[in-house]
């Protein structure tokens, strides 16, 4: 734990004079105040981040984590377990989703095996940091121990700081778990307090009859493990994933660095409930990239008091949202890096009389 | 007119063959169907306008056009005109927002002079096919001649048809005008038939008292010109502007040339208003980018029947957020393009039972 406490601790407040010179030099530029709406707010944010009045997005990466359920046993899903380790070979050779649209918009994808049920093929590009063979079936006791929970988050924490010793200026967040739509219900009615109907949903597109016995299963887990709302790492252990926890981990080591972090969906909304919970100052290192067609992550991004950047009713997960809300960031950087201001460009400024 | 006829009649319905190709292969990829949300239908969109089963979005330009307003002279706004033609300088030195955005994006800026007031400084990337000197006082009378809206519209259809000689796989719509927004809210008032007041906005960001004068001169305008929603050249002539008439034209253009057209903030709906009006069929052609702060073009948008894909509160014009909307359309095409199908990946699909 010394660790995990030692990053916590480095997560202060943003940086207000970056934020104020940021504010100051929008008002420069040419345009009308504001005129570039959320895309100046994010540029602030992104100058409080990294401590700089002019941010910079150069270096991007989504990392991207993957690991198995063993609550697929009360089958709530209808995908095959063994699809998780045939994305992961998928993420590696380039053709899924997050690949796409990392290479669009410059990021590179780090593929992570935080507790994939199979043995992988070796793959030089895999980072191989299995916890566990997957969780424990959470319906019948604890997905799985303490010290895993601690193994997980310390792992992305690790992973994140090895990245940002290569160059890394934003991160964005992504999962691939086959089931992992269910432990993120859970974890979100936990930390939220809100009934476990409210917060589940279709995951990869289950029918209703499919979706009142995922929401049973659900209650059934909270029943058999009641994890403490107050104490996040219990919350992991009993009821969470250890992808979940890394990218909890890749939140609070980010954090701790400067960086900001783009948050995907569901699943990575689930890391950020218990890693803000760990640490609430973590919040403003915060970018929700958009929201889900899954139906609790309103009510998750609400309750972390985030806006979305996006609204285009995906449900893919694998960081394909964050890849997307990277782009916007640095759109924001770059416009208040690069836009002339009034007085380089001699454009006269609004009358002063109005 | 006989050109315009000509292009009109050129603007047939999607290619349903390549939908459908593209919603089958679509079905095929490597991730839940439909999991990519909006960016799947978008896709389909871009195969119906191309005509390929799998679009393509390589050559990317904004064609941002300017104008100046007549009506000025009754101080609808606070910003000089002068504005317009330092603005077009801005353009041309790579310094105002669309260009950063569309350097980020990959499009080129075409920057167009469709009826700036002042002698603008000869330029070799600015194309100058002044109509006039910009728009009469549409409060004391029609802001143009029916021979200068067609002149206008048709200008567009050239401009749009030399780029797609250079290659063009999508187009943007972008543009610069002090007091654009008047004529806009005046078009928007006439084609929707709904009140000035709900239809008129704040552009740059005008106090209430000035807002209040502005919906004053709009009903004046409207008053003393009497446009007939039923034949957008007369609304254009009397009510419009030099530069949306151009980007009428460019809509129009694009569409006959299979060239989808994203379409940017309040003036370019205005444009796109005036187009459909002409060309019905139009509207399929048309991705609309974002819905901006100002408050008509949320009315504009369901009358036209389109849905924004952004909502990040920008109100810059230039062709900032079109630029944004052709990122998401080249998403949408690279990710139907270019990730793998199950058979490819090697991933079992979906368990059939559910």
């Amino acid at each position: 734990m010394s660790n995990l406490t030692e990053i916590i601790k480095k997560i202060g407040p943003l940086d207000k004079k970056s934020m104020d010179e940021a504010r100051a030099r929008q008002d420069t530029l040419t345009k009308p105040q504001g005129a570039l709406g959320r895309l100046e707010e994010l540029s602030i944010q992104l100058a409080g981040i990294q401590g700089k009045p002019i941010p910079q997005i150069t270096n991007k990466a989504v990392i991207t984590m993957a690991g198995d359920h063993g609550v697929v046993a009360e089958k709530v899903g209808n995908w095959p377990q063994e699809v998780t380790a045939q994305m992961v070979a998928n993420f590696l050779h380039g053709g899924a989703g997050i690949n796409v649209i990392a290479r669009q918009v410059g990021a590179r994808v780090v593929v992570v095996d935080m507790g994939v049920a199979g043995q992988l093929k070796a793959n030089p590009k895999l980072l191989s940091r299995k916890v566990a063979p997957g969780t424990k079936n959470m319906a019948a006791g604890p997905a799985m121990t303490r010290e895993q929970a601690i193994k997980a988050i310390e792992t992305g924490i690790e992973i994140v700081t090895d990245e940002v010793k290569k160059g890394l200026d934003i991160v964005g967040t992504g999962d691939m778990g086959i089931g992992n739509t269910t432990p993120s219900a859970a974890i979100c009615a936990v930390i939220t307090g809100r009934p476990c109907a409210e917060v589940t949903g279709r995951g990869t597109g289950i029918d209703d009859q499919l979706l009142a016995h995922k929401i049973e299963v659900i209650n059934k887990a909270l029943a058999v493990n009641r994890p403490d709302a107050a104490h996040p790492l219990d919350v992991l252990a009993k009821v969470g994933g250890l992808e979940i926890g890394g990218l909890a981990g890749v939140m609070l080591g980010a954090a701790s660095q400067h960086v900001p972090v783009v948050i995907d969906g569901f699943i990575s909304g689930a890391a950020a409930l218990i890693a803000t919970s760990m640490a609430p100052q973590l919040k403003d290192y915060l970018i929700a990239a958009h929201v889900s067609a899954e139906s609790g992550h309103k009510i998750l991004l609400k309750h972390l008091g985030l806006r979305p950047l996006l609204d285009l009713e995906m449900r893919l997960g694998e960081g394909t949202g964050a890849a997307l809300g990277i782009f916007l960031s640095e759109t924001a950087a770059r416009t208040l890096a690069e836009m002339a201001t009034f007085a380089e460009a001699e454009v006269s400024e609004k009358n002063e009389e109005s």
